[in-house]
């Protein structure tokens, strides 16, 4: 028999926490119930996870329960967590991973804190000399990646090379058929264009190119991330936070407007019923919660970042990604990435 | 009797001109029939252009033809065209500023050889390190300015001050009447956040605050690019880019989608009679052509790019926020702007 798939889950991090994660463990119960092949390990303050066990009606021999008797403030930074965050609900799910207990975790708490102290608790690969925080996007086609979203704000080629392998890495662990496109965020797609570093990184993309790790698909503009022609796409943090926010609050200020014009007078109201299924679709289809959950990458053992501000439906996609990445063996898919990638040098 | 307001206008740059441009000449004489306070210089090819004045019935004493024999060419480089263009219609149209005859140029070619041969006619303004390419963002309230766009790929705190300025003087062109309020683009609000080159900026922005040109916000995520509550946005060219290309992506992801499930079934497409005119004023609100002409600033005068895919309604609007720039004052402002800085040092 293979060893079960165990999912460390922090339940008290995030808005309206323990009551969305645990509801979102409830929603991950049904999907998977025929599944006999993973655990989930919730850590918190017992008595609240069990009084919210009990409000959803959860009763599974697929859940453990792991005691934890403090919590991580909101008002804490990177800087004073790493004193005062032993022992909380999130440390002790990250913990676990380093005991053989767990094989990813996942919180809705702090980011600035979660990636401090996941980086102190697990450790960078060796071969890896900046972790990255990867998302998925909705595109044309499906979604790809995009790394790194924030947790460096500078970075030379070095890294963006290890997040180009990183980032394939993860692409294959959710869909493995795929040899991965590489795309390489720029201000234009002419070989001459852009900082020295994205030049350099360029050249040495290049030559790794379809090593079986990746195939390099060149540089791309901020409105080629959705068009679905790449299934990773690299940027240093900074650039990579300013496109994903500037994405949102596009999105934010489209479908506001949009609803506004639909409510304005009796004839659009009219056509809202008639249009609903429709409608209800394409919200459906471009729903955030379907692709909440950041992954952060370079650590011995993947961690994922559910929105803070998500419900217990996003919180759901965010254990469900957790289920897939063990399933598609991410680590697995790393080392291999990271061997080719020094064969190659 | 004052001086007229002198519009020069390039009119063989982008994709259908001049037939474009000169449609565009149309609906802005159509739209200023009763003003007789401009003239409109048209530099290009003479025979092309009295042939589409002819096709759109043009006859008005408030154009003047500049001929012009040549063009530049699409596969210009900047660093080819400081020698192939003299003389061609751009050229022209810029230079006409260097001897008094226009106050402004607006032309819709290839952007890098605009900047670069701009700079070289109209040079540097002493006081200004770099300049910039500043476009305007719809939001929530109406709409702001956001540079730099992309002319400078790397900038540090002075060059970022110096954008403050010259966008708030922009923006005092355009809406005389409030003292805009400059927000500063980073990855997060708290101080702390962001490169070091930023946390200057900060400081520096914080001091100017409150000296007439403009109120400091500080800083703001992506996502608050089109809010509505800043109303110069300040950035180094590559993030701006990226910013600019990823709302444009996100934009166009969204509508296609959109559109796709309103045209899905029979229902979704009765749906659609009855929407027909919110979906108008929703897609005319958000019709980029209104907001198309970014404006390069920081030289001895202002030079407007339009989009080169645009239409000619776009190019319209164009050519009325050339009117516009002129009648608010532009450089004037900018003077005002750079003397304040200058005291403050």
């Amino acid at each position: 028999m293979n060893k079960k798939i165990s999912i460390a889950i922090d339940a008290m991090g995030g808005d309206n926490a323990p009551d969305k994660t645990i509801e979102g463990v409830k929603f991950f119960l049904n999907k998977y119930k025929s599944n006999d092949d993973f655990t989930l390990k919730i850590f918190g303050e017992e008595k609240k996870i069990y009084e919210k066990l009990k409000k959803y009606n959860i009763f599974s021999n697929k859940i453990k329960i792991i005691h934890s008797s403090s919590v991580i403030s909101d008002k804490e930074t990177p800087l004073t967590a790493v004193k005062n965050s032993r022992n909380t609900s999130m440390w002790n799910c990250i913990k676990s991973q380093t005991e053989g207990e767990s094989d990813i975790s996942l919180s809705a708490g702090n980011t600035g804190v979660l990636l401090v102290i996941s980086r102190m608790i697990l450790k960078m690969i060796n071969e890896v000399s900046k972790p990255a925080l990867a998302g998925l996007w909705p595109n044309q086609k499906g979604m790809n990646v995009v790394l790194d979203l924030g947790a460096n704000i500078e970075c030379n080629e070095d890294n963006l090379v290890d997040f180009a392998e990183l980032g394939s890495a993860l692409y294959k662990s959710l869909f493995p058929k795929d040899t991965p496109l590489v795309s390489l965020l720029n201000i234009g797609s002419e070989e001459i264009k852009g900082t020295e570093t994205l030049k350099k990184t360029y050249k040495k993309l290049n030559d790794l190119s379809n090593d079986n790790n990746f195939i390099f698909n060149g540089y791309i503009e901020g409105n080629e991330l959705m068009d679905g022609n790449s299934n990773v796409i690299v940027t240093d943090g900074f650039t990579g936070n300013i496109a994903l926010k500037t994405a949102e609050g596009t999105a934010k200020f489209i479908t506001k407007n949009l609803k506004n014009a639909l409510k304005e007078n009796l004839l659009s109201k009219i056509s809202l019923i008639f249009s609903f299924f429709s409608l209800k679709k394409f919200r459906n289809k471009l729903d955030p919660r379907k692709y909440n959950g950041a992954i952060f990458l370079g650590l011995n053992g993947p961690v994922v970042k559910s929105h803070g501000g998500t419900d217990s439906l996003g919180f759901y996609h965010s254990i469900d990604l957790c289920y897939k990445i063990v399933k598609g063996n991410l680590m697995h898919q790393i080392k291999h990435n990271l061997n080719n990638l020094k064969s190659d040098k």
